[in-house]
C-alpha cells in the first residue's frame, strides 16, 4: 500500500490527469506530472513537471527517481516507455492493460478471447485486404487505423459508392481493421475499479450520446434492463481480471435489441485503460469519484463507494460551448468543472457540467 | 464578474489556501500562493508560489502584477500589508473586514454596535486595568490577546485564587480584553458568503466541539430552534452587509439556554473573514463547498446552492489521529481529505473526515 504524502507521476497533463491530481490531492499525495507540452492543463494543480519526450529515456529515469508509482492518463503511452518505466517503479495500470488497447485488432481479439461479442471485424494491412474485408463484412462499414486513435481520429466510413482505395490511402495506409456496423439503439460504458488484490467495484451503466465522434452527452442510469446492467458489469469484471488489471478502466458497448423480442445484447465496442469521460458525472454525482478511485485503486487503498446520488445528466462543453459556463454556475443543481485550458478551439474539450437531480 | 482563466492570488499556504486552490481549478482559475514558508501544503496544488514575508513590499508589487484578485486564507494578514495590495489590486475580502477582525476589541464594539449580544468585556492596557476587569466582571473570566490569536494561542483562564499579574506577564503584557465566561448550552457557527453586488447565502447552522481549544468535531443539523437557526442566519447577514463584506465568513455564536423557559439565546463570539473549518463538511456534504463559495463570491459569479445533503459529522484529524486514515477510507459514507503536510505535530491539523449519511 502506497500511503498519502507519496509521490503519484502521470504520464500525461490533459483534462484527465488535471483531474486525478485534484483528487490525489485530496487524499494527501503529491503529483509529478510528465507530458511533452509545456502547456499542460494538469501542471497548474501538481507539485511537480517533467516537459519531455514519452521517448526520453533520461528524462524518464529522473522523473520515475522522483515518483513512488506511475500512472497514465491516457492509452497511447508509447509501450516502450511503459516497459521502461516499469522496472523502475510500479505501473498502474500495467503495460499488459496499456498494449491490449493499443492495437484495435488485438483489442478485439482480447474481448472474443474471452468469449465476448464484438462488431464482425477484419484485419487489413493492404490496398488488396481491405477489398476482400469490404466483400465479406459488407457495407456500410467502418475502417479503422489499429493505432492512435481516438475521438474519431483515423476512421472513415465505407459506404456504398466509397472508393476504398483512395479513403485508404487518405488515411496514410496503415495497419487497420474493418469493422462492420453495429446497429444499436444506444451506447453504454461501464467504469469500474478493480485492486491488485482483486477488489472491483463498477459504477452503473452509463448512457453515452457522441457527437462527431466525441462524447457529448453522458446519462445515468442508462435506460436498461437490470439484467443487462448486471451482464455489462460482468464483462468490464471479466475483463479486467483477464489483464490482471489494477486502476480504473471503462469499457464502450453497443446495446442492440432483437427487433420481435426486445430481447437486449451487448456489442463490446472498446476499453480504455484509464479514467473516462464517460465517468466525469461521478465527481459529485457518485460517493466516490472515479479520479478517487484510480487513486485508491493504484495505491491499494480500499475501493470508495460507487452508490449513484441522484438522476444525472452529464454535457461536454466542447470549444465554444464552454462560454455557456456562466449560465451552469447559476443553475442550483449544476456541478462545473473547467479545465483551465488557455485555448479554445473546435473539437477541444473545455470542461463539463453534471447536473444531478437528487430523489 | 472575474471570469475563469484569471489568476487568484491567496495570501497564505495552508490547508484553507490548498482546498481553495483545489476548488478554484476546478472553475478553471489559476492560483499563486503568497506565502513566508516555503512548505506550505496549497503550494503543491497551485499553479505559482511566492515565497516572501509580508512586509516585502517589492515582492507583493510583483504578485500583485502577476494576479487579477487577491485573496486571503487567515485574518493575521497584516493591515498594512492589505492596505498596500488594495491599492494594486481587488482586494476581497477587503482591508475592513479584516481590520475589523483582528482585535477583538474592536470586534466586540463593531459586534454590539449591531444590536448583536457579546459576552460580558472589559479592555485591559495594563495590570491595573486587568485588576479592575476583574472586579467588575468576576472570576473565571478569560483574559485574551486583542490580537495574533487563533484556536487558544493568546489566552488565559482567570479562576478564583489565580495570580492575575502573573498570568498577565506569562502572556507578554499585551493590550487584551477580558472576557465574562458564558455559561453556553452549546456552541455554533454560521459560515456564510455575500457578494458585491449584496447577494447572501448562508448554510445551515454547525454544532462545534473544542477540544484544547481546537475544533474537533461539527455536526449539523445542530441542535436548535428552527427560529434559533434563522436569528443567527440574520446576524450574519446583518455583519456581512455593514462590513461590506465579499466572500465567505464564519460566525461563531454561543447557544444560551433559559434554564425554566428554555429559550434559546445567541451570544456572538467571533467572526473570521474566510473559510472556516466548521464549514470543511460542505465539500461533499452540501451542494456547493464554502471554497467554491468563496472563488464564486469574491469573482462575482453566482452564488451556489447551500443545501445539506445528509446528516453530517465532521471530525478533524489533528496529530497523530491522521493515522486513522485508512479506517476512513474503508468506510463508504466517509469523505476523506487530508492536508499534505509533511510532518505530524501534536494540535497541527492534519486533514479532516466528513461522514455524510443521506436520507
Amino acid at each position: 500500500m502506497l500511503a498519502p504524502g507519496a509521490t503519484i507521476g502521470i504520464l500525461g497533463g490533459g483534462q484527465l490527469a488535471r483531474m486525478l491530481a485534484l483528487a490525489a490531492a485530496g487524499l494527501g499525495y503529491r503529483i509529478h506530472i510528465y507530458a511533452p507540452e509545456a502547456d499542460s492543463p494538469a501542471r497548474d494543480v501538481s507539485a511537480a513537471f517533467t516537459k519531455a519526450a514519452y521517448e526520453d529515456e533520461r528524462a524518464l529515469q529522473r522523473f520515475a527517481a522522483e515518483v513512488d508509482i506511475v500512472t497514465y492518463e491516457f492509452e497511447n503511452v508509447p509501450a516502450v516507455t511503459a516497459h521502461f518505466l516499469e522496472k523502475l517503479r510500479p505501473l498502474r495500470p500495467g503495460a499488459e492493460a496499456l498494449v491490449a488497447t493499443q492495437d484495435r485488432l488485438v483489442e478485439k481479439r482480447f474481448f472474443n478471447a474471452l468469449g465476448l461479442v464484438t462488431a464482425p471485424f477484419q484485419p487489413v494491412e493492404n490496398g488488396g485486404e481491405l477489398a476482400r474485408a469490404v466483400a465479406q463484412i459488407g457495407r456500410p462499414s467502418i475502417l479503422k487505423s489499429r493505432r492512435l486513435g481516438y475521438d474519431g481520429k483515423g476512421q472513415a466510413m465505407i459506404r456504398e459508392g466509397s472508393d476504398i482505395g483512395a479513403i485508404y490511402r487518405a488515411m496514410g495506409s496503415p495497419p487497420c481493421i474493418l469493422e462492420g456496423v453495429v446497429n444499436f439503439v444506444r451506447e453504454i460504458s461501464i467504469v469500474a475499479a478493480r485492486t491488485e488484490q482483486g477488489a472491483f467495484a463498477a459504477y452503473e451503466p452509463c448512457e453515452n450520446t457522441h457527437e462527431h465522434h466525441i462524447l457529448a452527452r453522458t446519462v445515468v442510469p442508462a435506460t436498461l434492463r437490470p439484467e443487462t446492467a448486471q451482464k455489462a458489469k460482468d464483462y468490464v469484471h471479466a475483463i479486467a481480471d483477464a489483464l490482471d488489471y489494477v486502476g480504473v478502466l471503462a469499457v464502450e458497448m453497443f446495446v442492440v435489441e432483437d427487433y420481435h423480442t426486445k430481447e437486449e445484447r451487448l456489442i463490446i465496442n472498446e476499453m480504455a485503460p484509464r479514467v473516462h469521460n464517460s465517468g466525469h458525472w461521478t465527481q459529485g454525482g457518485a460517493q466516490t469519484s472515479q479520479f478517487e478511485q484510480h487513486i485508491r485503486a493504484i495505491c491499494g487503498l480500499p475501493l470508495g463507494a460507487t452508490a449513484r446520488l441522484g438522476d444525472i445528466v452529464m454535457i461536454n462543453l466542447i470549444g465554444e460551448a464552454v462560454e455557456t459556463w456562466a449560465e451552469h454556475l447559476a443553475d442550483p443543481d449544476a456541478l462545473l468543472q473547467l479545465y483551465g485550458k488557455r485555448e479554445t478551439r473546435p473539437g477541444r474539450k473545455m470542461g463539463h457540467v453534471t447536473k444531478v437531480v437528487r430523489r
